[in-house]
């Protein structure tokens, strides 16, 4: 069964991959899983047609048959289970250890990154901008300075390549253009080196079309 | 096995259960499951001690044999996959909708909330602060409206009661006091069945009579 996975029919990020549906497009590479897509404009993600997949009105959405999920990580880890091996690791502590890494990529890390890249988007023109900036970036030092020591010489968070690396990835992509991953060698390498996996490379090639073409 | 739970030995909210071991205690209630307690100051959760255990120097963490997980969305989820049919359903596909729902407390609803509580703690002082809140305040009530027109006259967010609403009701108590729950009658008349349940009063009251003894 093809699945069918909703993304944004013109990316605010121009096509750089920093949507989420970049995560989901890129966990189907990585198991070579084809999908289909439905492209939605921001105005359209927030009709009730598309509340029924999602009533937070967001991208990415997942469907396939019956089952209709939303949440970009839920989407992940359904799509790594269905593959044991894959993305998962299939020792059971293992695994453990890899679904609490995407929870921390998306619960600890993720959320300053947003709170930063909501501030330079909504509060640009605000007259406090500039001092709480400097707070932002801190909160986020604080976390990619403790996923560094954690990294150390480590090609992935933990063993093989899996979902959480996958998530914290993408999460870390979103700091793109900041200059706060390059202050972290370690961790700048870890997202080359999933940039540069063909999985990854397929993905993002495919939401840049998708962007180019519209 | 009995697992240990490392919790704040004073919780910093005050014995008022907001912290995220209120999530795991909840859980380990549901399903009956006995577990230890590791009491941390602060300062030691930033020794490298903990930082073995959860490489951000948080709370919760879970010890069971020679599993070590950190991230509450994951310690919950590894509970609920220890004992099927009682915190996420058996059928596969309501499994995989529930983890969806986990996700979105966790990544979608708490965000504005951790950013709205973070403001009310770290920018009270700063010139920009009432104005700064009338924004996250209003970003917590987009996601507390979509939440209340997905729930209806629901009693949970889909079907039985599931992991997913004991994060949910955990992540939406971080309003308690704000008034902004209170504007969605069907939203705080679902927070409140959550606290009714016997298991949630076990835990609230364990984590009450460690920060009342300390």
């Amino acid at each position: 069964m093809i699945p069918t996975v909703t993304v944004f029919e013109r990316s605010p990020d121009r096509g750089r991959g920093l949507a989420r549906d970049m995560r989901v497009r890129w966990a189907l590479e990585e198991v070579g899983q084809p999908y289909n897509l439905r492209l939605a404009s921001f105005a359209a993600l927030k009709e009730p047609a598309h509340r029924v997949r999602n009533p937070f009105g967001q991208i990415p959405t997942y469907e396939e048959g019956d089952l209709t999920l939303f949440e970009s990580g839920a989407i992940v880890l359904h799509i790594a289970e269905r593959h044991p091996g894959v993305l998962l690791p299939e020792d059971p502590n293992a695994r453990a250890r890899a679904i609490a890494w995407l929870f921390a990529a998306l619960n600890t890390v993720e959320l300053p990154i947003v709170e930063y890249s909501m501030a330079t988007i909504l509060e640009r023109d605000k007259s406090w901008y500039a001092e709480r900036l400097v707070m932002l970036e801190e909160r986020c030092r604080v976390r990619l300075g403790e996923l560094s020591v954690h990294l150390g010489n480590k090609e992935w968070l933990e063993g093989a390549f899996s979902a959480a690396d996958l998530m914290m990835v993408t999460v870390l992509r979103r700091l793109e253009g900041s200059g706060l991953i390059e202050e972290s060698p370690n961790v700048a390498a870890y997202v080359a080196r999933g940039e540069a996996r063909p999985a990854y490379k397929r993905a993002f090639a495919a939401q840049r079309e998708v962007f180019e073409s519209h």
